[in-house]
This record gives structure tokens, sequence and C-alpha cells, in this order.
């Protein structure tokens, strides 16, 4: 049996859920790893504030004391660039692993602490920043060594996705759901790290270098957030047969190849396997040469579930790491907006003159290839047009007499791409 | 880089796909293992068949040519129990590691082969066995260590999900989409293995092992198969607001506690993670005391996907697998038909008197919780009674004057169960 000492960075919902984790999981992860963890120092900021009674021997706000703890390893739950930053550096250069949840960190500095942790020896693993409980790094670190993973998509913020999940569902405005998500303590009081997309985009970042072995800066990420979506809107793209997630979605264009990385809200088939991922869980959905697809579903946040994540890194520290070579400078292609299939909304002010049919017929004449069309009871329309080319929006603007600032587009998940295709297939063979 | 000679048993689906992926992935797999996995020789049973020209050369009938071919790791992709299991014996007291799809002959002799294994010092790897592709055995072995799991459920077989959403998307008998099925090669000639459940009692058992770390001999595992289901019942079904899966459940009450494990046609709530899932997909849905709850979805067959989760072990041998000490003896605890909410499915013949809202005062006039109600076009009628106890079942054949013959039972999920209630919890705090 070797007890491990570990330091706590932190002490707020991932801080105290760790050291909870910890205390009630200790038999299991003996039996398991035959190892004990022990946290020697909790660092935080406000010395005065009351904790619960275990912890507050441990408790200190100087880094210095976490380090002469004789901690093996640190686990960083502050959040923000500094000073986790330097604290996760000055801890590796002293020889301990690094567990962090904090995406932030790793999106924007990953491929640096990398390095920094494999040239001082050390572990540097980060489960809990992506999908929270669910362990989708391990899964593509551990268990999809062997394929070529071409396209990562998910759902990956839940305060979106219960945003967009209860605007569906009880047809109410955006800002009217903020202000419930944020009563029930699933949004926070600045929201826009979340419905801005900042959030999704920097776990994008992070899944797309393990997926594609390509670091991608977040501000070369395509991101649009969730606050132009509308109750009308939604109401019409269920009518057409579809979901409107804020999806991430990378994808590798052969290996080695471009890489395009973007979060947009984009519309899913109801049958498709995320469109039925309600509230605040997350998923991923991951598509390899060899697996074919694979989709992980589960707690996106919340103290447990991110708190299982950093106890697993915790019994993982031993498992070695397989190597991936990381381009730092792939070829970045913007999203494809011409030939796939795109959802148009006409602002309810504008359409109320138009039936579906006549709308259809309307748009056909003109020569656009018309896959769906919805006229709401709040007189807005909704569109699903074929080989859309981003022309398409002027000639609408004109054919239908609209100012250009009543048409929403977004593009149907699925159809764009040169990969598209593949997505479609069903694993072939014997069942 | 290291050059590893395997074996391969059985050059069917899976040995053939397994073949090759290690050809097509021999780049990514050298990358990220440093090791190349080179097929020195392939079992079959009849030498005469036409196979691709590159395996020709590597072809035998016999076993004693495969140890004879300097291997370090035996494919077994035969299937059955025999000549399986003594190849697989014969290779580990050699020094082999073993990989193997064969659900029956892990389910079966599992606990075995792994002590003589551990004797030979070697590795037992059987990824593919459970849900084709989908990594979770490996997830349950690597990636939720620290986790106590209480529950586990799921989809196990492609060829019945396929069949029952056919049946419901359709309307039509289970004959014809059997048919059907057996025509698109989604379905075996017998398909008793499928239809009446002997496949996913397999896949369980092996789940139920891997997380309760308690061997269930498979005869204990209660079975029931979907040949009795009907395209009318599958309508009310749906019409209750509920999917109709041949689900596979495991639950163990408390650490080290009794087990409970069943494969048996049950309702699921549409909003559940596994109502969705749909054709030959396969998922399993893992309840965790830390992680809350993950779901795993992909392809559970089929020549790619298998050869992922083989090919992805042979990546893996090199990993450390945990101690799980095994509990050759849990007690097991029957399936609680009392106390839970239950389906109950009046056969066509004897209700088209009845209107939903008649037979739903009926009922509650004799005292049953009726939480739901449906009646077919055809005749049938559908019931969702709460707090069923077994004797409920004369009543309602008294109470309505029918045969027992025509009345159908089914569970609904997670209502049975004393931790029923934990099911329903979505993870607290902040997203
Ligand atoms: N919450 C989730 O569900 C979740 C899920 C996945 C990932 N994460 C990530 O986990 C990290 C932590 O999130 P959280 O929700 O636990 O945050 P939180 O509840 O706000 O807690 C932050 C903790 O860090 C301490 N702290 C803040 N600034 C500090 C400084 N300069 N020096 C020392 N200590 C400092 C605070 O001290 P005081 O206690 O003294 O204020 C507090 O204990 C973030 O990176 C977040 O993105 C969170
Ligand atoms: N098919 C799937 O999608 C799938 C998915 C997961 C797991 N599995 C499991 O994988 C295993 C193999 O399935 P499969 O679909 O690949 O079966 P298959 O297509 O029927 O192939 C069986 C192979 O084993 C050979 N074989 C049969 N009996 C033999 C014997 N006595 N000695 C030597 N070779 C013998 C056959 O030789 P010939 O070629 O000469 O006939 C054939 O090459 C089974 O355990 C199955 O449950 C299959």
């Amino acid at each position: 049996m070797k007890g491990i000492g570990v330091g706590l960075l932190g002490f707020g919902t991932v801080g105290a859920g760790v050291f909870h984790a910890l205390r009630n999981q200790e038999d299991v992860i003996l039996k398991r790893t035959e190892s004990t963890f022990e946290v020697r120092a909790v660092l935080v900021q406000n010395a005065d504030k009351k904790r619960v009674k275990e912890v507050e021997p441990l408790i200190t706000t100087r880094f210095d004391q976490v380090m002469d703890a004789d901690v093996q390893v640190v686990v960083e739950a502050i959040g923000g660039i500094e000073p986790a930053r330097t604290y996760i550096e000055q801890a590796m250069v002293a020889g301990c692993h690094i567990v962090t949840a904090n995406k932030e960190l790793v999106a924007k500095h990953g491929p640096e602490l990398e390095r920094l942790a494999r040239n001082n020896g050390v572990q540097f693993l980060y489960e809990a920043s992506v999908g929270g409980g669910i362990p989708v790094l391990g899964t593509l670190l551990h268990l999809l060594k062997s394929n070529r993973i071409y396209r990562v998509s998910g759902i990956l913020n839940g305060t979106t996705n219960y945003i967009l999940t209860r605007m569906a569902d009880a047809g109410v405005s955006f800002d009217q759901i903020l202000a419930e998500a944020q009563e029930k303590g699933y949004a926070e009081a600045d929201p826009a790290a979340d419905v801005d997309g900042f959030d999704a985009v920097y776990k994008l970042s992070i899944l797309g270098r393990l997926a594609f072995g390509a670091h991608i800066p977040v501000p070369e990420v395509r991101r649009k957030g969730i606050r132009d979506v509308t109750a009308a809107e939604l109401e019409l793209i269920a009518r057409l047969g579809y979901r409107l997630k804020l999806l991430a979605v990378g994808e590798q264009y052969g290996e080695m190849g471009p890489i395009s990385l973007g979060v947009e809200p984009t519309l899913l088939p109801s049958s498709h396997p995320l469109a039925s991922v309600n509230g605040v869980h997350n998923a991923i959905h991951l598509e390899g040469d060899l697996v074919q697809d694979v989709t992980l579903v589960g707690q996106g946040a919340g103290e447990k579930p991110t708190a299982s994540a950093v106890v697993e890194d915790l019994c993982n520290l031993s498992l070695p790491v397989p190597r991936r070579s990381l381009d730092e400078d792939p070829l970045l292609l913007p999203a494809a907006e011409s030939g796939g299939t795109r959802f148009v909304f006409l602002n309810p002010r504008n359409t109320g003159i138009l039936d579906a049919d006549t709308l259809r017929q309307r748009l056909e004449s003109i020569g656009l290839t018309v896959e769906g069309t919805a006229v709401s009871s709040q007189g807005g329309a909704g569109l699903i047009l074929r080989r859309w080319d981003p022309s398409f929006a002027s000639v609408l603007v004109a054919e239908l007499g609209l100012d250009l600032s009543n048409l929403t587009t977004r593009p149907v998940f699925g159809s764009q791409g040169v990969q598209a295709d593949q997505q479609q297939q069903v694993g072939s063979g014997a069942v």
C-alpha cells in the first residue's frame, strides 16, 4: 500500500467534491489500485470562509505551504489562467504530477504544460476539463488507440443545453429561461462563458487535440452562441423533425489533414444519438475509421461527476499515456457554408402572409431545393434548403421582400463536408 | 519498435476483420504504441474455402502449427465452447496472451480462464465480447476504478433491437420482421441465441462480473426473449410514452451485497437515454456512486466495430489490469416483481368492448393505481399500474373476464428496487 500525498488547490465545487470523494471511495480505490490518497494541504483564497470541520486543519492561503506538505500530486481546482498556471508549473518543476479540471487553462496552454510535464517526468491529466464525469479523454487516449478519429461532435455545455431544452419544451424566451437557470444554479451570474460558447470552445479545442493530434489556438475556433435563438425558431425546428443544439464539431479531412473546429447552434435530425440528450447532460459522439461511432453521455458538471473524473485521473497516474505527436501548425479550414443542407428561419414580422405550400412553390420556382417548410402560428417560417450557398441569403431576402436582419441560418448536422456520407452509414455485417 | 506475432483462430466475420484492421491501422498503431502486430498463422476449419490472397499462405487447419509460428498473442474468433476453450488454455500455458470475442466462453468459463492467465503471467482480454466496438469493458476496468457501480443496464443485442425497432415503426409481426432481418444478414438462420435472450445473458454476465466483481453462473441469470411481443402491444406502449427494449439489467444492493441479473423485454420512458437507441445499435448505461451515470452507445457488431475492439485489446496488452477480487458465490436476488410499476397488455380478443376511461374507472374501483391506459384500434388494451403485486394478475383476469393466457406483463424500468430513486436524480450543483 502506497500513501500518496495530494495538494488541493481550491475548495469550491470541484475541490470540495474531490476532498469528500477521496474519503468516501478510499476502500474502493485501495482495493483496485493498491494506493491511498491523502489530502495534505488545501489552498484557498479566503482564509476566513467557514469550511467543513475535517478540512480546517489543512487550509492555507500560501502555495509554498502546499508544496512543503509532502505532496506527490497537485490537484488544481481554482480555475482561470493565473495563478493556476504558475502554481501548476512550479509543482511540475518540483516533481509533482498534476490533475486539473481547468478547461480554459488546458485549452489555452495545454501544449506547453504537456511539454513541461514531459521534461519533468510527471503526468499532466485533465479528464474533468471536458464533459464532467464522462470519461471521454481516457477513452480517446487509452481505448481508441488504433482508430483514426475523423470527427468529434458534442454537446459540451450543460447550461446552454438546459436553456435550449427548456426553451423548446416551454416555448418561452431565452431571457426568461436564462433567469430560471440562474435561479436554479445551472447558470452563472455572468453567463457569457456559457451562452456565448467560450466554455464549449475550450472543451472542443481539448478534444480536437487528443482526437486529431493537432493544436488549434482557441481564437481560431469558430464560435457562435445561443443568445439569438428564439422560441418561435425552436418550434419550427421541432416541427421539421429536428432539434437545435449548441453543437461543437471537430473534423479532420484525412490523416494529418486539414481540420475544422467550431461551436454553433446546429440542427440535428431527431433520430441522431445526440438529439435526445437533454437538460444538463453532456454527450460526445466520436467517429473513427474502425469503430464507426461511439457516443458517450453523462453528467457534464456538478460536484460528484466532476470529482469522479479528477479521482479517476488520480487512480490512473501510473497508466502510461500513449505517445501522440502534436501537429502545432495544422491547416485550419473554415466551416463549409456551401453544398450542405441549411435551416433558414424567417422572422415572424415578415412572413405572416405566407402558408407553407405557397412558400415552397415560390422558392422552388426560383431554383432552390426545399426539403421542408413550416410556418409558425406566431407568423415565422422555417425552411430546410439543400445544397445551400451563402448567396442564397440575398436571393431569399430579395424574393420575399425581407430585411437581411430578419433571416437567421443554421447548419444541419451531417450534411456538410467530405465525410457526411460516412456519418450516415450503419455498421455492416452480421449483428 | 517491437514486432508482435499474432496467431488468429478463425477467419470469419471477426477473424477477417481483425486481419484487415491490423494491416490498415498499422501506422497508427505503430505511432501510438511503438509496436507492430504481424499475423503469423490463421486457423480455420475448412482448408478448401477460398480466402483473400494475402491470407492464403498463413492458413492452417492445425492448431499446433499456429503455436509453432512464433506467436506471442492468440486472437480467438472461432466462437462456441470447444475447441475454442482448449486452444485458449493451451496457448496460455505456452505463454501467449489471449484476446477473444467469444461471449459464450467468457460468460461460462471466464473465471477459470482468468485464473489460468494469471498463473501463466499472461493477459486475457475480451472487449469484443460485449457491445462490439463500444469500449465498455475498458471503461469499467480502467476509467471507473474509483466508482462503486450499482447498476448496469443495456441493450446488448442488435438483432433483437432491430426487430423491436422495426416492429414498432412498421407495425408488423415478429415473424415478418425476423424474416426481413434474416434476409438482411442481421439475424442468423437459427435466431434462438438472439431472440431468446441467450446472447444478451452472456454479455450481461460478463458486465456484471466486471461491474460488481461477482461471478453469476449463466443459468442463474433471469432470461425472457422477445418471441411473444406483438405489434399491437408495441403500439400501446408507444402511446403510453414508452419504448419496449430487450433490456439487460444488473443491480447490486450495497457493496459486496446481493445481486440481481436479468434480460427481459422492458418498458423505458421515452426520455430515458436508452429509449432512443434504435436499430442495430447497442448501448450500456452505467450507474456509479460518484459519476452518477454514463451511457455508451455504438455499433454492437459487424466486422469493423468488432475488429476495433479486438485490435484495441491488442494495443492494451501492456496496460496493467487493476485487481478485482472476485466473489464466486454472491447472493442472487430474484427480479423484484413487487412494488414497482408494471405494464399490462390485455390481448385484443378480449377488450374490444372497453374504452380507456371505463377501463381505468373499473380498475381504480377495485383499488389498483392506474398511471396510464390506452386502447388499441386493433382492440387490445395497455395499462401502466403502480405498486404492482403479482397477485394483481388474477384480480385483473377475474375482474375483466379474461383468460390468464391473454395477459402479458412487463417491468417498467427505473421503478423497481431500492435504488429506483437514485436513477431519477439529475446531477446537482453548478453546470
Ligand atoms: N463546477 C463544475 O461543475 C466544474 C466542472 C468541470 C470543471 N470545472 C472547473 O473546475 C475549476 C474549479 O471550478 P469550481 O466550480 O470548483 O470553482 P469555485 O467553486 O469557484 O471554487 C474555486 C476555488 O478556488 C479558490 N481560489 C480562487 N482563486 C484563488 C486564488 N487566487 N488562490 C487560491 N485559491 C483560489 C477559491 O477559494 P475560496 O474558497 O477561498 O473562495 C475556491 O475554493 C474551474 O476551472 C472550472 O472550470 C468545474
Ligand atoms: N460477427 C460479429 O459481429 C461478432 C461480434 C462480436 C463477437 N462475435 C463473436 O466472435 C466469434 C466469431 O464470430 P464470427 O461472426 O466471426 O464467426 P464466423 O463468421 O462463423 O467465423 C468462424 C470462423 O471460425 C472457424 N472455425 C469454426 N470452427 C472451427 C474449428 N473447429 N476449428 C478451427 N476453426 C474453426 C471458421 O472456419 P471456416 O472459415 O473454415 O469456416 C471461421 O473462419 C464468436 O464468438 C462470436 O460470438 C462476433
